[in-house]
C-alpha cells in the first residue's frame, strides 16, 4: 500500500498541511479546526404536513386549555399579562397563535462570538456546532473509577475540548466542581472557560445574580458595548416539566435576554414520568413548553437570541429506569427538528446519551444512534456532544475523546457527497481499466490525502498486528489518548490585563459572599 | 416506579401477550416475531436530481467507453452479443440506456418463501429484512478467542439467528465451516439452514454445480413446481471490481436466474484499491457493475428476482488498512439507495461493519453508524445485519447478539411516530396537569406495555446497583446471553420424510465426489 504509506509520512511531516488541504474540499468545509460545520446534506423530514399540524394543534390546546405555571417570578407574570395571556395565580393560558406571534422577533440564526474571533460560531440555518456534555455531578476514568467532579476535572474537560479539532464550543457546566462553594462555583467555571479555551462558552443559570456575574465577566472580556450588541455567552434553561417554569430559571432566562445574550430553552421529558408515555404527546408538550420559554425571552428583550431545545427520553419497561440513546427519542428528534424549522428558530437536539457506566459497546451504540438522530434532524447546537456516561450523571474522560472522535466522523458525514469531474474520476477508470487496481494511479495520488476521515481511536490493523500490539480495546486506547492530550495541552494566550481584571472581579465577589455549600 | 414494576411482572407472565399488543401498534408493525419490517418512515434522499443524473451519466460512460470483462463464461458473452452489446474478446461495452432497458423485466419487489409460510419475507418496496453477516473464515468469542469456523459454529449462528425476534432471514455462509471439504461444504450448509431454521436462507455460489445442488435441495423441500414459480433461495454474487465479472460468479448467477431464484449482485469496492478514492466515482462504478450483473440475470431468465447490491468501503490513511463503518461509505449508501429506486429494484446496502477485533466501543460506533445509513438509505435486504468483527474476517458470538439487539432498536426506529388522539394524549395532560407526574395516570397504564423498545443487553440500572451486580460491561452480558440462547434453543419441526430425502441427496452427492480441501 505504497500510497497509504506515503500518506502516513506526509501526515507526520505536516499535519497542518493536510488539514489545510482537507479544508479546500469542494463539498462542505468541515475539516479539522473549522469554527463550525456547514451542513452539505439536507435535513431528514419524517412527518407529513398534516401530522405536523396535528402536533402543533395539540401543543396549542395544551397551552390554551391546560396552561403553564410560572412560579416565583412576578415579573414574568407581568410580561404575560401585558402580552394578553390569561393569568390566574401562577397559571398562564395562551390563545392559539399568540406565542408564535411573539416568537417572530427571535432571530433565525445568530453568531456567538469567541474571544478569538476566528473561533466564533454561527448558530442556526445550515450551521452545526458541537459542544461538550453539561451538568454531571460525577466524573470517571478507567484508572480511578467514578467520583465527584472537581474544578480540576472541570478544567481538564475544557482542555480536552479545546484540543479537539472536532468540537466547536467550550460548553458550560461540563461537570459540577463540588469542591467549590455552590454560590461561588460559577465564577471559577466562567473564568476557566475564558482561561483555558478561546472558543465560545456558556454561563451560570442557577441564580439570577450568577447569570449576571457570568455576563459581567464577559463585559470585562469583550467590553460592555460589544456585549450589549452581540451574543458572547449562552445560558441553558430547563423547564420543570410537565408545564412548570420555576422562577429560578425564568429569572436567569430574563437576565440573559435582558443583556441580549442567548438562551437555550430545554424541557427534559422522560416519557411516562414528566410527560406522556407516547411520543407524539411528549413532542407536543415539548413544543408548548419551549415556545413559552422562547417567547418569554422575546418579551424581556425582543430580538434576543434563543435556541429551541428539547430533551426527550424513554424508560426501561423491565426496571423503570430512565433510558437514553433509544429509538423513540431519536425518532422524536426528527419531528422536533421539523417543528423548530416551522418556527424559524435555531435548534438544539439530542446528543451523546447512554446509560452505560463504562465506555463500552452499549455506550457507543446508544451514543451513535442518538448523535445520528441529532445530525439528521438538523440540530444547530448539539450540547452533550462529548463525555456522558451513566445516564447523564458522569463525565467520562475516555468517553469524551471517543465522542469527540465520532464528531469528526459526523463532520465528514455532514459534508455529503461532492459530484464533480474530479470526484467522478472518469480519467482514473481510463488509466486503470478493468481488473487492475487504483493504488498508484494519478487520481488516487492526487486525492488520497483528503479522501477519507481517519479516526484517532479506531484500530484498523490486521488481527495479528493488533494482537501483537497488546490486543487493546477502544477504551484502553482512549485512556491513553486523553492523557496524551492533557500532557500536550497549552492554554491559548490571554491578555494579562484582562486576566487580572477577571481575577479582581472574582476576588471582590468572593470577599462579598460567605461560602454556601448547599 | 410502580407502573414499570407491573410491566416487568406482566412481561414475565406473558411475553407473547405483550408482543401481540406491540403488533397492534398503529404505526408500523415491527414488534418482535414479525416476518419482516414495513418501514413507516421515508427514505433519506441526499442528492439532487442533477447530481444523480451526473452519476448515472458517469456510469453509462464507464459502461460504454471502458466496459466490463466477463471472463470464462462464453454463455454470458453470447447473451451480451444477442442483446446488442459490443463484445471484443472478454471485454463488453454497452450503449447508454441498454442495461436500463434490459432491467425493465426485473421485479420491483418479490417474496422469498420460507418453509414455514408465515416466515416468508417480502424484498423490495417498503419492506426491510435483516439477515446475519456472511462469509467470515474465522469465529470468535470472549472465552476462546479467534479460531477458524466449523460446521458446529455455523449451526450455532443459525440457532442464534432463528432465536432472535429481530432478525428475519437465516442468511447464507454465516461462517466458513473449514472442517468440511470445500466441494461438499455447501450440502451441509444448506441442510443446516433447513434443519435449524424455518426462515428463508441463501445457497452456495462458489461453483455452478454447487448453486444447482442448493436449488435442488430446495426442490426436495418445496417441490419442483413451486420452486420454478417462486423464489425460495438467494445467491449472493460478487463482482471482481474493478469492472470484471469472473465466470465462477456469472455461471452461478445464471444458475439461480435460470431456476427463477433470486440473486444479490454486489460489487465490493474499497476506495483507492478496487475503485477510485473519491466517493462519487466509486458510486458510479458500483452502479455500472451492479446494473451489468442484474441485466445478465434478466437475459438468462427475464423476470428472475434480482437485488441491487453494493459494498463501499474506505481505507485508513495512516496504515493503508481497509476501514468499515466510516462516514464516506455510509453517506455513499444514501446515494446508492436513490439510484436503486430510480431503477425500481430491491436494494441491499451497508450492514454492521467494523474493523474492531473485540465487541467494544469501536465495534458498535462503526456498526451503528453503518446500520443507521442502511436504514435511512432505504435498504430492503440488509445482509451483514449481525455478527461481524475484525473487518469482515470474523463472526463474533457476542457481537451477533449485540447486533441483533440493535436490529430491534432499528425496527422501532422504522416504526416512526404515530400521530393519533391516543398518542397525542391530551386526556393525560388534563388528568395530570402542571407540576405532577404521569407514572400512574390512566393513559400511562393503558400504553406503557407497548411504549418503549427494551434492549436485552443494555444496563439501565443506577450506578450503585450496576456496581453491586458485578460492574459488567456489555460484552460480558452478551457473552452470557448467547450461551443462554443456545442452551434454550429448540429446532423447528421438520417433516421426517423431507429430512430423510435431504439426507439421501447429500449421501449420494457425497459418495459421488472425492473430498477436495482447496
Amino acid at each position: 500500500m505504497a500510497v497509504a504509506q506515503t500518506a502516513t509520512a506526509g501526515q507526520r511531516r505536516e499535519r497542518g498541511g493536510r488539514s489545510a488541504r482537507r479544508e479546500q474540499r469542494s463539498h462542505g468545509a468541515s475539516g479539522p479546526g473549522r469554527p463550525f460545520i456547514k451542513r452539505a446534506i439536507p435535513t431528514y423530514d419524517i412527518l407529513s404536513e398534516d401530522n405536523l399540524v396535528r402536533i402543533e394543534t395539540a401543543a396549542d390546546r395544551i397551552l390554551a386549555e391546560i396552561g403553564i405555571e410560572f412560579r416565583d417570578d412576578p415579573a414574568a407574570l407581568d410580561h404575560w399579562r401585558r402580552a394578553g395571556a390569561r393569568v390566574d395565580g401562577v397559571l398562564v393560558k395562551f390563545e392559539p397563535g399568540m406565542l408564535r406571534e411573539i416568537l417572530k422577533t427571535a432571530p433565525a440564526e445568530f453568531v456567538q462570538h469567541a474571544r478569538s474571533p476566528e473561533k466564533s460560531v454561527r448558530i442556526g440555518g445550515d450551521a452545526v456546532v458541537f459542544a461538550p456534555a453539561y451538568g454531571s455531578p460525577f466524573v470517571m476514568d478507567l484508572d480511578k473509577g467514578r467520583r465527584y467532579g472537581t474544578i480540576e476535572d472541570f478544567r481538564n474537560f475544557i482542555r480536552l475540548a479545546q484540543s479537539s479539532p472536532w468540537l466547536h464550543h467550550s460548553g458550560g457546566t461540563i461537570c459540577e466542581p463540588v469542591d467549590l462553594p455552590v454560590n461561588k462555583r460559577h465564577l471559577e467555571m466562567v473564568y476557566s472557560h475564558i482561561r483555558y479555551s478561546d472558543r465560545p462558552f456558556m454561563g451560570s443559570i442557577t441564580a439570577e445574580e450568577r447569570a449576571e456575574d457570568s455576563i459581567e465577566m464577559c463585559r470585562i472580556l469583550f467590553g460592555s458595548d460589544f456585549v450589549d450588541e452581540n451574543c458572547v455567552i449562552l445560558g441553558n434553561l430547563n423547564v420543570n416539566s410537565p408545564l412548570v417554569w420555576d422562577g429560578t430559571m425564568t429569572r436567569a432566562l430574563r437576565a440573559y435576554a435582558r443583556a441580549n445574550q442567548g438562551t437555550v430553552i430545554v424541557p427534559f421529558i422522560l416519557g411516562g414520568a414528566m410527560g406522556p408515555v407516547t411520543n407524539a404527546g411528549a413532542i407536543a408538550q415539548s413544543l408548548a413548553e419551549t415556545m413559552a420559554g422562547c417567547a418569554l425571552a422575546q418579551l424581556e428583550r425582543p430580538g434576543a437570541p434563543v435556541i429551541f431545545g428539547n430533551f426527550l427520553s424513554s424508560m426501561s419497561l423491565r426496571s423503570g429506569s430512565p433510558t437514553f440513546g433509544t429509538p423513540e427519542p431519536a425518532i422524536g428528534s426528527m419531528v422536533i427538528g421539523q417543528l423548530a424549522r416551522r418556527l424559524n428558530l435555531p435548534l438544539r437536539c439530542s446528543g451523546n446519551f447512554t446509560t452505560s457506566k463504562l465506555p463500552d459497546a452499549q455506550a457507543m451504540t446508544e451514543s451513535t444512534l442518538s448523535m445520528m438522530a441529532a445530525i439528521h434532524c438538523g440540530a444547530n447546537f448539539i450540547l452533550h456532544s462529548a463525555g456522558f456516561l451513566d445516564g447523564l450523571l458522569s463525565m467520562s474522560y475516555e468517553k469524551f475523546v471517543m465522542d469527540a472522535d465520532l464528531c469528526g466522523a459526523l463532520a465528514t458525514y455532514l459534508d455529503g457527497v461532492a459530484v464533480d469531474d474530479n470526484q467522478l474520476a472518469l480519467d482514473a477508470f481510463r488509466e486503470v481499466g478493468p481488473g487492475s487496481h487504483f493504488f498508484g494511479c494519478q487520481h488516487t495520488i492526487a486525492n488520497y490525502e483528503t479522501a477519507f476521515w481517519d479516526s484517532e481511536i479506531a484500530d484498523n490493523d490486521p488481527f495479528e498486528k493488533w494482537e501483537a500490539g497488546g490486543a487493546e480495546d477502544a477504551a484502553t486506547r482512549a485512556n491513553r489518548l486523553w492523557k496524551k492530550k492533557l500532557a500536550e495541552f497549552e492554554a491559548p494566550h490571554l491578555d494579562p490585563a484582562t486576566d487580572e481584571a477577571l481575577k479582581d472581579f472574582i476576588a471582590r465577589k468572593d470577599a462579598a459572599m460567605e461560602d454556601a455549600w448547599y
